[in-house]
């Protein structure tokens, strides 16, 4: 049965201040016929990330979305049709679909991927979230036991995993996310030892109580006050793995940058390094071995949040960008 | 003969402000009797550093300077007298003498260093400058042959031996100072591809112009707005090694850090790192090595403002951090 049409969300105008629905709007199109060299998916899960409303304010480790075009993202989704060699129709892959049921991707830009159980793990623990979370901490945050590792955005996707790797490898570990009901969770239900509500308590004191011995490695995931907040903080050679700016995307670009840099990067010999997922693909399969190993024993619990309908994407973006989910959002296509 | 007088420069109250004579006197007391463990010292040649400004503001790598003591300082000093093994008199040793004719120091504070010719060599070659270039340069940016480094506060002592070795190591050098002279200077007599003049040019632009291939390598030695400026124009996988914040230290500290920290860290996944000569110790005699060689060969030019007598002290950093200085600026005591 050939489907024959295909919904798609255009972002039709880039935001300059914060993103609403307006930005968007849902079209039909009939379902791409893939040419030589393509293949044709049908998407499954989307994935929402931070980066999605960084990627509206131009070029960073991809080139800028632009208007009027279908919203870019990742996604797991199943091969209807190849026009391209190594991939048959009931393949699971996982590429930049954007946000629509059905495209027409260059084979090129797929990875194919298994099955698990469930599939949204390959979005979550196993997918970015997961992969970026253990090669921040372990490659560039290069944790000791003993240390003592803080995390922003703690309970969003890549936080929570974060966390829980910092604890396996024996760190003190300090969680910083907003709201009381998910500072709680971090530290009764994932395992840290201590989260601070930036939306109730001022940060800087609030982390010196959490962290009495300073912090060794801070994996930043938002920038701004909060990054200000923990550089004072840092031991001695710290390190501060820098994965995202949250707290910079939606809205105007900040007119400065925290104070204490880079005086404190010297004064402290701190290292200071950012990265994406991407530059650590040669060790990708041993950190999903690992990954797999720790979800199997239970020491690392997977937090998924899943939104109905491809309709509802713009509103999970916009919701993730005000820190309304918990663990990893994806929208159920 | 042993001498009866020792001159000594009090730092008499701690700066909020731009430093000035005021903050200074010149008292005369007894020359100090080592006590065991103690070298009597008769100080040659005092340092003057930029980091004199920091220590004042606050614990650093070293703790502060308090109001009312000696100002300290390290210098090359000649052993007058030992209460310590390993030490004799005529000995050179380098330490933190302070700001005085004679000191008394712990024998374990004492450096022995070699007679070289001249003397002020072991302060700007071979001394804290030469090396902080080396190592700040080589391990920290870490340089390849073909990319690009710019330096700032060039002409300094610093960062004179680092565009000199970047030069050495095949990159093509952009050095930032102040004064259409100083940058004369950095490209006909020192070798730089090009030199920025912060005082005249607008620095963003004239970076821009000086290094169209972008920025591989960044020593900072002035943080604030010339970090700023480099930022946006690091290249992907680009190191900026934080060696001072000279901007940041006569004065008020700032309010805020420059902007894109830390987005632009994450987009263009920069590693900036800190670090203090001392970091490296063990690699000392193998760099040392490296420097001789290079300026035997006449590949390195040294450059030094020697200062005249023990009363001058203070106007010599006052201007030093007004940046009057081209190379190293030492006082002959």
């Amino acid at each position: 049965m050939t489907p024959s049409t295909n919904r798609q969300i255009l972002l039709v105008e880039k935001p300059t201040g914060k993103l609403s629905p307006q930005h968007f709007r849902l079209v039909e199109s009939a379902v791409p016929e893939p040419k030589d060299g393509e293949v044709l998916v049908r998407v499954r899960y989307i994935s929402l990330d931070a980066a999605n409303r960084a990627w509206m304010q131009g070029a960073t480790y991809r080139s800028a979305v632009e208007a009027n075009t279908v919203m870019a993202g990742g996604a797991v989704a199943e091969v209807i049709a190849a026009k391209a060699p190594g991939f048959a129709p009931g393949d699971l892959v996982f590429g930049d679909t954007g946000w629509q049921d059905y495209a027409a991707v260059p084979a090129r830009q797929l990875v194919k991927v298994p099955r698990v159980e469930p599939m949204t793990h390959l979005l979550s623990v196993y997918g970015i979230a997961g992969l970026t979370a253990y090669f921040g901490l372990l490659r560039i945050g290069r944790p000791q036991p003993g240390e003592t590792v803080v995390v922003s955005a703690a309970a969003g996707s890549v936080g929570s995993f974060v966390g829980q790797i910092a604890r396996i490898k024996g760190c003190r570990v300090v969680g910083i996310a907003g709201g009381r009901a998910k500072c709680d969770w971090l530290v009764s239900e994932l395992g840290f030892d201590a989260a601070v509500d930036y939306k109730s308590e001022p940060v800087f004191k609030a982390l010196k109580a959490a962290a009495p011995q300073g912090i060794d490695v801070y994996f930043d995931n938002v920038g701004g006050d909060i990054f200000e907040a923990c550089l004072p903080q840092m031991n001695l050679r710290g390190r501060i793995a820098c994965c995202g700016a949250v707290s910079a995307y939606d809205g105007a670009p900040p007119s400065s940058g925290p104070r204490g840099v880079p005086g404190l990067i010297v004064v402290k010999r701190l290292t200071v390094q950012g990265f994406i997922v991407t530059d650590f693909n040669d060790e990708r399969d041993a950190a999903i071995a690992d990954l797999e190993t720790w979800v199997k024993d239970g020491r690392i619990k997977v937090q998924e949040d899943i939104v109905d309908g491809l309709e509802n994407t713009p509103r999970a973006l916009i919701g993730l960008l005000a820190g309304e989910n918990r663990g990893k959002r994806m929208v159920r296509v």
